[in-house]
């Protein structure tokens, strides 16, 4: 397996997680500095934080939760890697969400570890519409 | 110059072609198939749809513009890496604007080369604020 693989299986396992609700999952391979750009501002530094991101994911959920990316894109060299997909969304206390995601990752100790995650959805404000 | 500082220049001087209106300057290091993920949906694919997007971020603009990177992070290898940021930029049609950016890079024919970016504003949409 390389390692545009290894990288590839890391994020679907990781959407995996998110979608079963297995916080322990959604963790497991994420650095203890990592920075996170959330929907919301200000930006999410460290692991602590990015926990508690997924406190308002899961809360008051409207329907069973599905994360589910497509269109993934890996580019991955020896030990930094990053990659970039949409991600179809359903059952959070937002509704149906289709979201843009990149991940930066390194390897740590042989594995591939998150240490950036950026997450948005497209801007609604109308001074950015043409 | 390590690899990490080459990849900071690299965004730096992006950065100021944008601030001065130097177009070839914006596209000198990108490549013919990157996939940007702007402010607005759908994603942007390849040079010339990216281009475009530029003759809407300096038409109308307010005043003089400038786009400047601030907490620039680059985590570079050999031959990938990404750098994320948070960018003030003032004078476009939109006003004043906070956005955070991250950019993939690839080395090609020795050059970092520009594949991946994401540029995203703070959500305003209610159903994701807490």
């Amino acid at each position: 397996m390389n390692e545009e693989h290894r990288v590839r299986e890391r994020i679907v396992n990781w959407a995996r997680a998110i979608s079963s609700g297995d916080r322990a999952g959604i963790l497991a391979h994420h650095a203890p500095d990592l920075l996170m750009f959330d929907f919301r501002a200000p930006p999410v530094e460290g692991i602590a934080a990015y926990d508690r991101t997924w406190d308002f994911f899961f809360a008051n959920p409207k329907g069973p939760i599905s994360f589910v990316p497509h269109d993934l894109r890996v580019t991955a060299g020896d030990d930094v890697a990053f990659a970039s997909c949409l991600v179809r969304c359903d059952g959070t206390s937002g509704g149906h969400v289709d979201l843009r995601l990149t991940v930066g990752l390194r390897k740590v100790a042989g594995e591939w570890t998150v240490i950036h995650e950026h997450h948005s959805v497209p801007t609604i404000e109308e001074r950015f519409l043409p």
